[in-house]
């Protein structure tokens, strides 16, 4: 009898933040295929029985990893399992889902589709930073900083409101020049979110022309956010999300 | 004792995309201030002896229905309660969930986010349209279709490769015919999803010529995506996600 794959989304980090659809999926597959960028928290809810395969990509040998992946999933699959293809944030948000999904579908394997929560949408408010807000932004574009294939022709994304990059990092500097060469302003309020929604989140608020000048230390997972809605920071107070770690339970309130 | 606002999205529909910590606010908080875009299934999860109030805003009397939440929420917490304000989708998409943030802030009442799946993100995948691609897509923009306050430069928006629109379909024809103008390509794959994630969902996929003329028929509440990542449609099988509600339990598979 043939199993089926399920691409399931595990979110920003916080394993509260998973979907009830995600969790149940986790706890009742036969095996896990899981990234690397996924949470500890999130694999923590994988029962001990389950088979947990590591999948990751490291630089260098992604094609070779992702066939590996393919030939995985297929081969659990067509022996009846039941398997969860876990990424983080969500599947089709730069995460090849849906190539995998048409990998399956051409070998007549069954998937199911659960979204998770991309960190792009997730994480700015989580830091107190909207991707939208009435009079100052109507409209966010999420984009990929990593240069390999066709690099972004930065032009496109002079005119649009807020703009979150992710995989910027090691990129971080020539992203920020070309914008400024493409007419965003220099002193455009920008942020830096690294390991947002977990305990060791850390917000760094800079404009375009600081991280042009090569002055602003970061480091990855980081979300990098472009906008006039990151002055919205200042007018927001962050007493729960923020922290919350660092306090004793009995003093965090209801969760 | 003051109380707390949670700021919740309860994602596009489904209660199964609701997060745990969603789940959890829900099933512990005094009260819950929820719009009228909040899936039924959602709401079956609030407690009957949470007190439920409907704030749905409708056409003509935003201002006043805004500062009433505004009340409801402040006098809620003050009275020491813990109040989920419960927004469809993610609270910081076209919400509000920042205007009501400062709002809270200013008044000193702690404030706790729990971001939602946004239809924009969430909805397309479902119905077999992954937002990026590789080779395809490598950037996606999302934006409101509402003509109120500052209407959209659609010219903004012809570079940019995917693109979402959200409370787009009464001005879907305007829209569509803006785009063409500003230079997107009449025949360019566009679709829409109608009750995106529920049994009640409706794929039409067109293109922007055709909507243009006014001959493609839809309903609010629906996601409008442009870009050739609709053509990836074809590409993959929709066994669990459609109809699943059609079929009896037994046939559905593995949830």
């Amino acid at each position: 009898m043939m199993g089926m794959v399920h691409l399931v989304g595990a979110g920003p980090g916080d394993p509260d933040l998973l979907t009830i659809k995600a969790q149940r999926i986790l706890q009742t597959a036969d095996v896990v295929l899981h990234d690397r960028l996924v949470g500890e928290g999130v694999l923590d809810l994988i029962p001990d029985r389950t088979a947990r395969v590591p999948v990751g990509k490291t630089p260098g040998n992604q094609h070779a990893t992702q066939q590996r992946i393919l030939r995985l999933m297929v081969s659990h699959a067509c022996q009846g399992r039941t398997v969860a293809r876990l990424k983080g944030g969500d599947p089709f948000v730069y995460g090849r889902g849906s190539e995998e999904w048409e990998y399956l579908s051409r070998r007549s394997i069954p998937v199911e589709v659960t979204p998770g929560l991309t960190s792009a949408v997730a994480v700015p408010p989580l830091a107190g930073i909207p991707l939208t807000h009435r009079g100052i932004a109507s409209s966010f574009t999420v984009v990929t900083g990593r240069a390999a294939g066709t690099s972004p022709d930065w032009s496109s994304y002079t005119a649009v409101d807020t703009l979150v990059i992710l995989m910027s990092i090691a990129n971080r500097v020539r992203i920020a020049a070309s914008l400024i060469s493409a007419g965003r302003p220099g002193d455009e309020p920008a942020a830096f979110i690294e390991c947002g929604s977990t305990p060791k989140e850390r917000v760094t608020v800079t404009t375009l022309a600081e991280i042009a000048s090569g002055g602003v230390q970061v480091h990855s997972p980081a979300v990098f956010v472009i906008g006039h809605v990151v002055s919205l920071r200042g007018r927001v107070t962050l007493p729960g999300n923020h922290h919350r770690a660092d306090l004793p339970p009995a003093l965090r309130g209801p969760a």
